[in-house]
């Protein structure tokens, strides 16, 4: 009993500590609806806030960095702004894990008298707001991934002196590019989740229907950025958590192939895995933002800082490339092709979701761009794959990290790690384990391959269109299946996230021809209800090949604007 | 009895398959003289050859294809001589797995008729002949990697319906620049040392001293270079093994970061242990020729179809870098800087590998560039890593091959694998060695970064000269200690063998103010006879950073030919 108080003691003493950061003046003080009442606080938060700081907070992070890096707006005035907007997020739905607006605003002020003293910016981001997942070592403050154990550590160790002190090499290449940072953000203990959970924040809610899950593992992100409460932010995914929490909240996200974006110095799960790597990227409100965030941390050369960053420098070529195919079949002179799946052949999507994809259809159909139905192999495989991968440990780690503390497991885990450890795989069944994931990535490779026999552009596909998930976000426990997104990571390809629309309970029923292909799908089917969806954001994924994040973000941008004119929903 | 006759019969039938192969014309007949009356064989092999087939084989890779990609030679006759000069080479060393001499014809033939028919050649390699360890698959030759279990099957599996017909990527690669394969040279058992012996075909001697070993893994394409019987080849490196047997046999190779060259559809051991990747480089007998080899395979865009492939095409912007950066220093503008490491503080290098350092040192300092201690991180603890991420398995693959066909266990594998398998690490043990190499790539790296305070140039170091062995090359069993290479496998650096000189007895003798620093720094100098090595080549390891080939083997093009026209030894 002793032992379960004082795990309980210390994570209510954290998460008070966290509230206690905000400053009284940007406290709710009324009570907040229940979802029952009020499922979407997006436009609700605005009551709190002055035009201005709507102003400010509602800009994408391009319109904005436009400002602040040309002096136009200061970034200390900014930099309240959204400080003022990331503590009512917290309130609305708990999304936050640290909370440092005093120093994002020392930095700001600092960065003002830079711009007025040089007469410009630091970098690219300058006085832009960002958010990090809980995961990246700020100096000041802590990072505790959830763990009720790492309160008052470095990562579990007590005494460590990188405490407080350390910095992840991503958040040294954002400041030294002007970003101002003001907060981390919430993630389910052990990250290996599809919503955003732990004893010491609780849950993090989604902002649009607060019946349902901000999604994870980076929901802390996906929820504060649709609530505004930062310019964009980085999360990471190993199966989906950064693309997850995008798709949930109406966001763009990129899960960029790993060596890109520096993940040296992030605490991490499981570290070491290295059969498929946790990476990092950025979610934001639009295409263009994922762009300039990517960019930003390629611009300070992280392969210099990270040894298992690779030496690929933002291409512009590649940029130009998929901006010359779309103005070329604008002119009638060509077209791109994609793949579209409707299903992975186990579970398929549910009604809202398949909307999305008639959406997409329709809209590329209409730009007069081909469709190919995509026949890949087994994704089923790729599940496994990737199941083999996250628990190769057998949960080791994780119940190590729960036992430290004695908090209570998290049901949500149970699907990866049961709910104790079991046997760990030994040094040749990884082996086997990483000869099966590299013959089904040479598998796909072929098959994307052969696809330039069909498209009739002469190249294989330009991207594949996708669900990201079943569902449009998930009801709480309900989050496991995940094949849609853990496929991209077994590949190590590319992914963008792409809003398409919102549910709508008036069209978004099952339909009488439903067939269900397995037990699963049945039972996702069986348990859907129109009604607990109503209103939330249903988005895609598009993927491409490896490495190709400068094509696929400007072909995202390019889709995600002609699905936006969509009004009726087909 | 009858098992241990059985697998030698296999074993002497596949030897002599080969060497039946040979036509009756190209088989030697007189006696060889053994090596205590003639130690080298590299020009006594001449005597077989027509002054014109000396002519054809003695050429670089470059100067070949010049040759042959203009029609100034057929084909048809340069794979004559050079399959020739390899049966030779083979019967002189024992450095063939697989002949195919037929099938070389008839594709050079077949060359020759392109090049006819469209007055242009296939590809950069047109008719070049081209040698590949016996790690690669080729259609109509059975691939043994040195296993008597694989003989008659596809990497150990009867009735694979892939034997005899599947190829490598890296095979297609060659055949699409228009490189003729004549043969598959030998590897030592497992891969995994630095020597060459199997029980198929025996020991590989060094060509140009007949008592040392031509190195490993990749031994037999290092002696069949050296007596030129291709005109460069393919091995790969996982601590040494493209490395070792260059600079056994004076000649020039890379070992590139892992992602360059294709290892797609190719045999290894230990498959999917990916910790530290083995990775495939080029020999040959200049730099210019690495540069066509490796410029050829990225032309046909390997990460099209090897998923591990990186998307990085030969970057001629980093080639031109290198190479203005030396055509500034050569007109007083400015200067490399390069670090120079004598001893890894554990094993110093022998008398010849020493002064080979100071013939380096003098050559660089009297061309006007910097050169500064290497003070790195410990390279005990990267030889620790190395060892352990090479028995992760506890040599369960090693042992496993020796025991489906009873052959006996080679001694030189013992101090890897034992003499039985050991236990295993699980999954968490190898996580926290991956979390370890990276601590020390990060360390590494840093290292390296700060060197920018030292050089003056503004730059960190250029490179790094380093021995590649303690040895010029070595006497057999007593190649253990690959600390000198195994180190930027560990790193996933790029590093270019450079020949330097001949070892000299005269010269070459431990000096009084020899001061051991272990145990095995003793042993290895108490052992050490200068007669035995007299004559033997001696080079050098240029270590650059990750992914620099394109640089890397620019410089050591450079330094190769400033140490070439030094005469005298100092």
């Amino acid at each position: 009993m002793a032992t379960q108080s004082s795990w309980e003691d210390t994570a209510k003493a954290k998460r008070e500590s966290v509230l206690k950061l905000i400053p009284e003046k940007w406290r709710i003080s009324n009570s907040i609806p229940p979802a029952s009442e009020l499922r979407d606080v997006t436009r609700y938060i605005q009551q709190y806030l002055s035009p201005r700081e709507i102003e400010i907070t509602e800009l994408d992070t391009v319109s904005l960095a436009q400002r602040t890096t040309t002096g136009q707006w200061t970034a200390a005035e900014v930099a309240e702004a959204f400080c003022h907007r990331a503590a009512l997020a917290h309130q609305l739905v708990s999304c936050l894990h640290e909370i440092f607006f005093d120093a994002a605003l020392e930095d700001a002020k600092q960065l003002d008298a830079y711009f007025a003293e040089h007469k410009k910016p630091v970098g690219p981001l300058h006085g832009v707001p960002i958010s990090l997942k809980d995961q990246f070592h700020v100096k000041g403050v802590e990072t505790t991934m959830g763990y009720v154990s790492w309160i008052g550590t470095f990562q579990g160790q007590k005494g460590d002196p990188r405490r407080l002190v350390f910095e992840s090499e991503m958040v040294k290449e954002l400041r030294a590019v002007g970003a101002v940072l003001h907060c981390k953000t919430s993630v389910p203990t052990t990250l290996m989740c599809g919503e955003t959970v732990n004893n010491i924040i609780g849950y993090t809610w989604n902002p649009k229907n607060r019946h349902l899950s901000s999604g994870g593992s980076s929901g802390g992100e996906g929820a504060l950025i649709a609530l505004r409460g930062s310019a964009g932010g980085f999360g990471t995914d190993i199966g989906g958590s950064v693309r997850i929490p995008a798709v949930f909240n109406g966001l763009y996200g990129i899960r960029p192939s790993a060596g890109r974006i520096p993940y040296e110095g992030a605490a991490n799960s499981m570290d070491g895995q290295n059969s498929i790597l946790s990476v990092i990227g950025p979610l934001a409100t639009t295409a263009g933002s994922l762009k300039l965030l990517f960019h930003s941390v390629l611009s300070q050369k992280p392969w210099l800082h990270d040894p298992l960053a690779v030496e690929l420098p933002w291409r512009d070529e590649l940029e130009q490339e998929a901006l010359s195919l779309i103005k070329n079949s604008a002119a009638d002179q060509g077209q791109l092709a994609f793949g579209i799946m409707h299903s992975d052949d186990y579970v398929q999507p549910l009604p809202p979701v398949a909307r999305a994809l008639r959406i997409m259809k329709d809209a590329v159909q209409k730009l007069g761009h081909k469709l190919i139905e995509w026949k890949p192999p087994s994704h089923l495989e790729a599940l496994k794959l990737a199941r083999a991968i996250y628990t190769l440990d057998g949960g080791a780690d994780a119940h190590y990290q729960f036992r430290v503390s004695g908090e209570s497991f998290i049901p949500q885990l149970a699907p990866f790690f049961g709910d104790a450890p079991r046997p760990q795989k030994n040094a040749e069944q990884i082996a086997a384990i990483n000869v099966a994931k590299r013959a089904y990535q040479k598998l796909y490779m072929d098959y994307w391959n052969s696809t330039a026999e069909l498209t009739g552009t002469g190249r294989p596909v330009d991207g594949l269109f996708c669900p990201a998930a079943v569902f449009p976000a998930a009801r709480p426990c309900k989050t496991g299946y995940i094949n849609y997104t853990s496929f991209v990571n077994v590949l190590d390809y590319t992914s963008v996230i792409v809003p398409v629309t919102l549910a709508n309970k008036a069209v978004d029923v099952v339909g009488a021809d439903y067939t269900p292909l397995s037990e699963l799908d049945k039972m996702i089917h069986d348990e859907y209800d129109p009604g607990i969806y109503d209103g939330a954001h249903v988005g895609l994924q598009l993927v491409g090949r490896r490495f190709q994040e400068e094509k696929m973000i400007a072909l995202a941008g390019y889709v995600g604007e002609a699905v936006k004119s969509t009004q009726v929903p087909n």
